[in-house]
């Protein structure tokens, strides 16, 4: 019997580490911080080890993270989410997708992506017999046209999958955004995976349009959300799935069977520290420091910058530098500049090349320093 | 659309841990301690984490920790594993376990189980659109009637699933399993998926057959093991997989669309932790005390002690004094004598009820005399 994914390598985040570690450059490929996590947050987590919680959680959760998520989630969206039937604590947002579209999604069915996306929607979509049918979006707005949304839609299509704010391309979805998906939807047997694991990295005083705020569309989604990146400690591996109970039902189905539960005393110590709401919302200031402080340097250089008005990632374009492939730019800069990054057609699945690169500005303002400093020599 | 696992309820782990929680009664019913982990294992964790490697581990694992399992099990059962290829560290045995069905089964593949079996093998089978072919065993001694797994193969028989030391049998595989395992599949297509997660609870002097002591088989396999079990901190969910690099490469390629990475700081701790063979070399005594222990207890009670080779679980049958089924009796004792067990019935696909239930001993001595105290009052 041959591969189940034939077409898949190791993802573009593995490799382009792997060749910063190797050539030992800076690395602004992967998505992850240089800098340290809140000492008091890791304090936490060990207390809740020396207590002694270090046995299985329970399934969907320890309870009073559960609890702790849905208050944030009423605070800031005005959603109410039942912690008991709602909420379930998972192995990072990457697990939530995975298990949310293994809970619903069967041979035959077609789920909408739109590229360019994140590399694990399509895998676990193929994995379960399901067809994707994707649409591009084109720089440097990459806007939704939901005319062509609409002609993508038949009566085998079971979900949507949104990602705002959007890895790779920083966008946010719009007010405009949410009402033509709710009018899209409307009376369609049509599910939402809404990866919302930037939610709190929206810059300039824009809105982060959840799922939640709206309840037409809240009452069909998914809503996925990482404390790695809410807390600066992406190898935790930490984050959550929201969904109406009668979704959740079969999301912890397929959960319990793909880890049973999650990490116990980092449930603990997190619930803790999650009680001060200042440890969320000073990320967007902390985060719009680091992009204009990245954008700024990068506008000295010969890299032409697209607009960024959410997550961790600025993108740019090199079109008037060089004709060579996006994946063929992005190795030669972390050669000869020793700074990676990620080539933004390795998110499209004909590796559409808009000969645009992203880079994550999570970073220590010495290493944006340093590598803008390098990159100006381009 | 319909649920995907629609027979799928709670698991019986967690139902019976709730009811003992809201009872307060003795909870011997989910496999878990009650004591504490080793403070040296907690405080290396904590360090790791002021260290600040508290990122993304790569997707196959931190390396340092692959080439430290790969001692291990060099050490232990001569097998040579390349920790590049060959070891991927995931989050807890369940996560592997489930992963190694993901990458491999395809519709109407089918898969030998044995019942009664742990929980999360059916249900990954189905989800990936297999079939599962059981066989059931009988108590006392649940041996393997190797001439009956014989007939349940055809030419789409993917794979066979075995576990031993065995949850919730307590019965562990013997040199002439092995023989006739090798035999069967010598010369077919057939994966194996081996379940060692107690492979250091073997008692008696009696050897732990893993697959990886034997090249015919160890060719085919996936072994998976768990640091939960290992170092009594069941709420880490660690663990990883061991596999020819071919098998290997599958599992990962499913592995980072799962999880993408395990969590950094507790793989970076168990590195350090695991350096010292006597964390796992001591295990074998450290549990057959509590096992003799709870057998001597338990045998001044009025139920009857099945075989225990293996795990940390003891089996009792009850016939003899009651004609209750083994769910209501396990409900029934937590009740009205405040001890949780697991009825043994949940293990089978069909329930059936050899009226016998499940107790375990990787608890605390005054826990255990506490337990059979009461049980002594039935
Ligand atoms: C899980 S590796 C990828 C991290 C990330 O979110 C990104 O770099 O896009
Ligand atoms: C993951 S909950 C079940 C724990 C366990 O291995 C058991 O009790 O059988």
């Amino acid at each position: 019997p041959g591969s189940k994914l034939p077409q898949t390598g190791t993802t573009i985040f593995t490799v382009m580490s792997a060749l910063a570690a190797e050539l030992g450059a800076i690395n602004l490929s992967q998505g992850f911080p240089d800098y340290d996590a809140d000492p008091r947050l890791t304090a936490l987590v060990n207390d809740a080890m020396q207590k002694g919680y270090n046995q299985y959680a329970p399934m969907a959760g320890w309870m009073p993270l559960r609890e702790q998520i849905a208050q944030k989630v009423e605070k800031l969206y005005g959603a109410v989410y039942n912690p008991d039937t709602e909420i379930t604590v998972t192995a990072g947002g990457t697990q939530a997708i995975f298990t949310a579209i293994a809970a619903t999604i069967n041979p035959n069915d077609e789920v909408i992506v739109f590229e360019p996306a994140y590399d694990c929607y399509a895998p676990a979509i193929k994995l379960m017999g399901g067809t994707v049918k994707s649409l591009e979006l084109e720089p440097p707005d990459y806007r939704i046209a939901w005319d062509m949304v609409k002609r993508l839609i038949s009566n085998r299509t079971r979900m949507i999958i949104l990602n705002s704010p959007h890895n790779p391309t920083a966008t946010i979805l719009r007010q405009e955004d949410i009402d033509e998906l709710a009018a899209l939807v409307k009376n369609r047997d049509i599910l939402i995976l809404s990866d919302e694991v930037y939610e709190h990295l929206v810059f300039d005083g824009e809105v982060h349009q959840s799922m939640a705020r709206y309840p037409e569309l809240q009452e069909r989604s998914f809503i996925v959300a990482s404390f790695g990146k809410l807390f600066h400690t992406t190898g935790w591996k930490m984050g959550y799935c929201l969904a109406p109970a009668a979704l959740m039902a079969e999301f912890r189905k397929i959960h319990q069977y793909i880890v049973f539960s999650v990490n116990t005393p980092m449930q603990v110590g997190i619930t803790e520290y999650l009680k001060d709401e200042s440890v969320y919302n000073t990320l967007p200031d902390f985060f719009q420091r680091k992009r204009d402080f990245f954008r700024d340097g990068l506008s000295q250089t010969r890299l032409e910058l697209l607009p960024c008005s959410g997550s961790y990632f600025q993108s740019v374009s090199y079109k008037h530098i060089t004709d060579i492939k996006d994946c063929d730019y992005a190795i030669q800069i972390t050669r000869e500049h020793g700074v990676a990054s990620i080539p933004v057609s390795a998110f499209y699945s004909k590796g559409t090349d808009h000969k645009i690169l992203r880079f994550c500005f999570a970073k220590k303002q010495e290493t944006l320093e340093k590598a803008v400093e390098r990159l100006m020599k381009l």
